[in-house]
Formats: structure tokens, sequence, C-alpha cells
């Protein structure tokens, strides 16, 4: 009889570019997406769960963004008809929208949460499935909602335990960039190889700097490895219409208004948009959202390609160090604007089109930087097992502790080698070991180790604090669950 | 120049057996879910959350339970890997263990909620997304770990809303049923077909009767349409065991014990699998949960075939009626048991696990049936727009009501007709509509109009009552918060 082969075991593996989140992980999100809906509710917007699968009709193949045009989704052929993972939850709202036109209230206010997937290769802290934490008010035509959107982004930060002054909403239009690439005589549709290159170099300013920037938007660059990038090759005088553009944030928001006005006022589409920008920050105003919180910067390009109207960005200023240990600041963490075409897509009628997106893991390190974030969660109380036939008496103890609200468990591994429970309780990070043997059992009694002080003890403590302070205590069994609060008091003093 | 074909516009559709949920049915099960977690974690259970793709080999190609072999999964090639969705939270936990068996605690004991992906022919009330939420024990050999479960699943079912007597947690043991086999003589690997046959009469106990599954025990069995089923072969008196191990719960549980030993009295693992249901009824107790939450019943056979050891499911109790309007229980919302080889495929070694899994969106249906949910959210008060050019006034307002924990929002539609305002209050079922008209500014007053009441005397009330309730009052702009407060406090009486 011939030999069955056997087959190979399965390799247990997180895909490449996926990852697993455990215990306190998991938890600090979920406490920060509570924290964030909490507010987007207050605004008036309600909850949509959508599926995380949508045709490919429906969602597009690729992304909207023109800063990466040719990443990918995961996509399959089901039947006949295809199927893929959505990469963000403001196409599947476009959708919902289409779909939904006749019954959805007219505004249509919505907040999401969820993990969206991207087919791109994997990196250092660049994942396939990550969170989303979007807002959006679809049938709004007043740049009234987009104010409202900032001054959202701002009582989110806030709420979720970013303090102010750490963070600013820099707002931007794309109506005034269109407004410049009239005035430099760059609208045209046979131009847009032009507006490519003036965007591109608009947006390498942080990096490049002014200098690097207008080498771009003129005749080209080369940087250090000798390797040229061809400009824009727009003349001296467009060149620092650009430019101006770009550096028009001004002192005051006064000023920036004075310079924008100026350089667009040639332009019709220039003038409308700094126009809905005054009236954005006079809407911020009046409810308190200053300049310090929430400002007119036209240096924001981040998605200027994308929208149609107004765009916002949330930055968070504390600096940080980053992986090569330089100093930096955190840096954006939630962008958005007006996108007034997505619905169009399906119905051929534009409908305007306003919101935010709040890029979750980002943010949940930024608040982790900030000391925001406990690096881990309380473990459970661990009552251990010296006697496996008094399972029951243990069983009784974490039914008492969890009945008053405390976090409790029995030790269910093989109970022989005490130590083995004593290493899980560390591991669980449990505050307090219980420990009953028979005579103390006999005695009605129970001994509470202070896990936490023993660790201290163990650590650094001489012998007097140790014998003034030990770190396990006996007490009568009817006094359990007192003694246990008592001992998790004082261990968050 | 040839005519450029307009491109087809986009099906604004959700996929084929996927489905969208909105506003309060999200907020809903976000709080069922919380409930959930929140006596997971009371019990020591930790969060882990994994990403919605796995590969095909770390998943297993098709679903575990013998009952539906040929289910799918949503699988696609990507770079020559295989990916999936997952299909229940189990198989990610298996390979989690696995995958860092040497970091985890051990025993590891995790919760996990979230959506798992089925491949599966859509149905009325069946969708291809769906959400669980499960715990599990892994690396705990004792039966313990098995009761410890069951308790937890009556206290999680009381936290979300059901109460004491309308739900029961009925526990069996695949052992026992291995060892009813045995004592049939249908223990060998050559009696496969035959205990399967076996399994899916039992199954049937529900729908076919005692002599319908003495039929299919037998010769086999002619149903109504003259379809016949072959059956297992059984003689009389092997028909007879199976039929006593299915019929075994007796009045107390003593005599249930008293039966399935004598039924098993030859068979060794059938004497064990006894015992284990003995320690588990008598853990039970001894912590409170009596045979009326908590019950060894041996006609429970939902996953006998998939579960290792001991077995359990949670029933709600009480009637509601079907699509059909026939009465009948609610039926089964989770359910469970030992699996001690989920992890072997991966590591070669057997790992005792045990596990429940419940059925969000069943007990959410269960919620609902009652009337522990409430139909609709709270809408948020709306201020109305009466004059465009004092947004900041309107916003204002909302800015007050927001900072006392109202929910509020300015309308952002286009405000020319404002019975479209009224209509969209009305759609997001806000309670109360904020005027301000210029005449009104002038005069320092806001009139606030009480939605409910209004919709009440509109459809029922004498003018009497019209006359001495009115819906709108007139206040002083500085008492709006306090006295939006005090409305919404009357409507919630």
């Amino acid at each position: 009889m011939a030999k069955v082969k056997k087959p190979r075991r399965p390799q247990a593996e997180t895909p490449k570019g996926f990852r697993d989140y455990f215990g306190h992980e998991v938890t600090a999100r979920n406490g920060m997406l509570r924290a964030i809906s909490k507010v987007y509710e207050l605004y008036g917007f309600d909850p949509l769960e959508t599926s995380g699968v949508e045709t490919v009709e429906a969602l597009g193949k690729f992304l909207p963004d023109v800063d990466r045009p040719n990443e990918g989704v995961f996509a399959w052929e089901e039947d006949g008809d295809w199927l893929a993972l959505r990469y963000d939850l403001t196409a599947p709202l476009a959708r919902v929208a289409a779909q939904y036109r006749n019954d959805l209230p007219s505004p249509y206010r919505r907040y999401a949460m969820g993990p969206v997937w991207r087919n791109e290769k994997p990196g250092p802290g660049r994942f396939r499935q990550f969170y989303q934490c979007d807002a959006d008010t679809v049938g709004a035509p007043s740049v009234a909602a987009d104010a409202e959107i900032c001054a959202m982004l701002c009582d989110t930060l806030e709420a979720v335990g970013i303090e102010r002054g750490d963070y600013i909403v820099r707002i931007n239009n794309r109506k005034v960039l269109n407004g410049v690439m009239e005035v430099v005589g760059l609208a045209g549709d046979d131009k847009e190889a032009e507006r490519g290159i003036v965007l591109r170099a608009i947006d390498k300013l942080d990096r490049l700097g002014v200098e690097g920037v207008r080498a771009l938007l003129g005749a080209g660059r080369e940087d250090e490895s000798g390797d040229f990038t061809k400009g824009a090759g727009l003349n001296e005088s467009q060149t620092e219409t650009v430019l101006g553009f770009v550096n028009a944030g001004g002192t005051t928001h006064a000023q920036t208004m004075h310079t924008l006005y100026t350089l667009v006022a040639d332009s019709a589409t220039g003038t409308e948009g700094v126009k809905e920008l005054e009236t954005i920050a006079e809407l911020l105003a009046a409810q308190g959202y200053d300049p310090d919180r929430a400002v007119i910067d036209p240096s924001v390009v981040r998605g200027l390609g994308y929208y149609t109207g107004p765009v916002y960005e949330a930055e968070l200023t504390f600096e940080v160090k980053d992986e090569k240990g330089r100093v930096r600041k955190f840096g954006s963490v939630a962008g958005g604007g007006r996108y007034d075409d997505l619905v169009k897509r399906f119905t051929g009628q534009a409908v305007p089109a306003t919101g935010v997106s709040i890029g979750v893991d980002r943010l949940l390190a930024a608040l982790s930087a900030k000391g925001r974030i406990a690096a881990q969660g309380a473990g459970p109380v661990i009552v251990t097992v010296m006697d496996r036939d008094r399972m029951s008496d243990y069983q009784a103890m974490v039914g008492e502790l969890r009945a008053a609200g405390i976090r409790a468990e029995v030790y269910l591994g093989n109970p022989k080698n005490f130590g083995n429970q004593l290493k899980y309780a560390d591991k669980r990070h449990a505050p307090i070991a219980i420990i009953q043997g028979g005579d103390e059992a006999e005695s009605g009694v129970v001994q509470i180790k202070d896990l936490i002080l023993g660790a201290k003890i163990a650590e650094s403590a001489s012998l007097e604090e140790w014998k003034s302070q030990p770190a396990q205590r006996e007490v009568a069994r009817g006094d359990l669950v007192a003694e246990v609060r008592a001992m998790l008091n004082s261990q968050a003093e």
C-alpha cells in the first residue's frame, strides 16, 4: 500500500501588511472612538455602518486621490460580479447618498467609523487594514457646513485629550488656487500637466523650502543626487503669484484676506473662494474658535487636487522624536474638505458635500506620545488554585468579587505548579493574587498578595519597608471583597 | 472625429447579501456590544482584534462545522498568496494562539467582537456579513473553564436586558454521545457514515419528533412528499439507547446523571463525559446558577460534530410570532463548546480550548422583541434659519446647547423654504425646533417649538388642550438653554 503523504502544517501567520491588536490596544482605540462619536452625535450627526464589501462598480476601482492614482483595492470576482473591500468611508457614503436619496433627510449628516483596506505595499507603520472615523454633511451648499466641521474637529481633538494649544486646524480653499491658476494663465484644459506640476511643487514646500518650490515652478530642479525634475515653466511674475498664494498667511486674518483678494482680483472663481474663506473665518470667530485653533492658511495643499472647495487639516503642533531621534512636530491627524462631485457619479446630479476623516491610528499614537493613554490596562484579580478539589470555593470568591464590580478570575491552567500561577498573574498584570490552602480554608481566612507593591519591593525597597508594609496579608474570608477593594484603592493612589 | 461613448453610470447598490445599518441600528448594536464586553472583561477576558483578512492557509478554506461542509468563504489571490475574509472569530483565534504561543499568558483568555463574512446564498434575514461576539479560554483543560463560560453567558444575557426566566443555558457533552456510539457499536473508523446519520437524525428531533428520529435511526423515513431518507440501520435496542441519551433530561439533575451513567456504563469515554457534566453542574450550582438558568440537557446536539467535549447553547424561552404569524419560542442566541484540536492544525500539539459565540443580530432582534431597544434614537434640536445673513447667531445657539450637552444643529440645507426645514426636523425625529426671525432677534426672544407635543396635538387633541398647552412658546434669548432643557425633560416624562 502506498504511503499517504502527510500534509504540511499551515503557517500560523498574520497575512503580510496586516496586524493583530491585543488587550489594551483594542480598549484604548474603542475608548477614543467612543469619545469621538459622542462629539459627532452632539453635533447632530447620525451613525451609518455599511459593510466592508462593495461592488467594484459602486466603489470605483481606484482611490480618487490624485496623489496616489495607482494604488489598488482588494477585489475579487464572485459569480460574475466584481466585489472589493472599501478603501475609505467616503465612497460608501456616496453610494448610500445616491441609493437612498429619496428616503434620507436632506442634508444627510452621518458619521462612520470602521476599518478600511488598501492593497498597498506594506511598510513600517503602514498597514493594509486601518481605522477611519469620518463625519460628512451631504446636501449642504453653504460653507456654514464647512465651518461647522472645523469647529467640531477642534472639539473632537479636545474631547479625546489633545489640549488647546497642541493642535491647529488649517483651512484653505481650492477655488482660490483655481483663481491663482487663472491669473497665471494655467486655467485651460490644455494646461492640466502644468497644473499638476504646480500642485506637486506646492506640496513639497515643507521639504524643499521656498527656493526649491520656486525652481520647480520655473525651469526645474536638480536634487542632491543629480536627478533633474522638470518644472512648470512659469515666468518670474507667474511664480511670484503662486508663491504669494502659498505664503499669504498673514499675522492677522484681515491681512491674509487682503493679500488673497489682491492676488486673485482678476478671477471670479478666486474671489468667490476668498469670500468663502472669509465667511468660514467669521463663523468660527463668532463661536469662539479663534486663529489659535482654526486658521485660514493658504499653505495647506493636501487634497487640493481632490476637493472642490474649502479644505481643512488638523495638525498636532507639539514635538516628538521621530524614529531617527530627530525632533519634529507630530503633524497631521485629520483632513477633509468639500467635494461636490462624488454623488454625481451615480445620479448625474451634483450634490454638495463636505466632511472630515480622522486618522484613528495616528491620533492614538499622538495620545500615547502625550501620555494620555495608559501603557497597560488593569489586569484581573487572580484567585489561585491550591487545591483542585475546592474549585467551587475559588469560583465563589471570584463570583463575589465580580458581583462587586471587580475584575477577577480563577486560575484555569494546570494548578500543579504554583509558580506558574504567579507567573500567569504577572503576565496578566494582575494587581492582586488570592491564595487559600486547606489550612487557611479551615481557619476561615485567605491570603491577599499585593502584586504591584510586591514588584516594587522586589525592585528597590529596603528590608525595613518590606517589614512595615508587607505585600501579603491574611484576612478573614468574609472580608475578602472589602480588603481587595481597599488594596486596589491604595494601589491607585 | 469619432464621438466618445459616454460611460454608463455606476449602480448605487449594496452588493447582494449585504446591508447598511442606519442611525439607531448602529447605536443599539454598539450599546449591546459594550454591555457584553463589560461582562467579559469582568470575568478576566482580554480583547483581541484581528484583521478581517487571513491567509486561506491559516483559515482553512471551509467552515469547520460538519453540518455545513460546503459553504464557502470570500477568497482571492494576491501576488501568489490566497487571502480570505474570516468566516468566524474562532479560526483567527486558533492562528493567534499558535503564532504567539510563547508570548501569550497561558491560559489565554480573550474576547473578540466584529464582523465575519460568509459566501453563502443570501436569504431573508441571512446576510453575508454579520457580527459575532466570542469569548474563549485557550489552554485550560479543566471543565471549570466550561462551567465559567456558561455562568458568564447567563450574566451576559441578563446584562443586555434578557430577564431571568426568559433564557436557559443548556449543556451537553460530546463524550457522552461518543460513549453512546461505543455502546451501540458505532465507534469504529468504518462507521463514520452511520455516525453522521445518527447525528443528523438527533438534530431533527425538534422538527420530526421522537417517531421521526426513531425511523431515521432504523431503516429510514419517507417524508410527506414521498422522498425516502436512508436510516442508520440500528436495531431496536441500539435505537432505544440513542433515544435514551437524547431524552435523558430528567426532572432533577440527579435523575439525569443517573440515566446517563446507566446508559454509558460500558464506555470509559462516556463515563468520563457524564462525570464532566456532573462537575459542571456542581460548579454552577455552587455559584447559584440553578437548573432554571443552566441545565444539563442531552437533547442539545448543535455542534456535537464539531466540538470535542462539553457543548452549550443559550436559548431564549419567551414566545414570539414568526413571519407566518405562528407563535414559537424565540430560540437559540448563543452557542459554544470545547474544541481541543483547532490549534493542533498549526503546531501539532493539542491545546484544550473552550468558548462561546453570541449571535449579535439574533440577540438584538430578541431585545427588540422584548421592547428593550427603543425603536428610535433621540434626534437633535434643530435651529432653523430664518435669515441666512444671521448664520452666526444660529451657530451661537447650537454652540450653547452643545456646551450644555444637548444634541443640536443648525439647518444647513437651502433655508429658502421654511416648510422644508420643518420636514427635515420631522425626518430627523427632532424633539424641538428653534425659530428666530428678524423681529424676534430685535426683541431678544426666540420661539421654541415642541415637535413631540405638536405631533400629538395634530393627531388627536381638542382645541382646549391645544390652547392650554401650546406647542410653541416665545422665550427670552438668554433662557434658551434652560427652556430647551425643561422642554426635553417634560417630553421624557
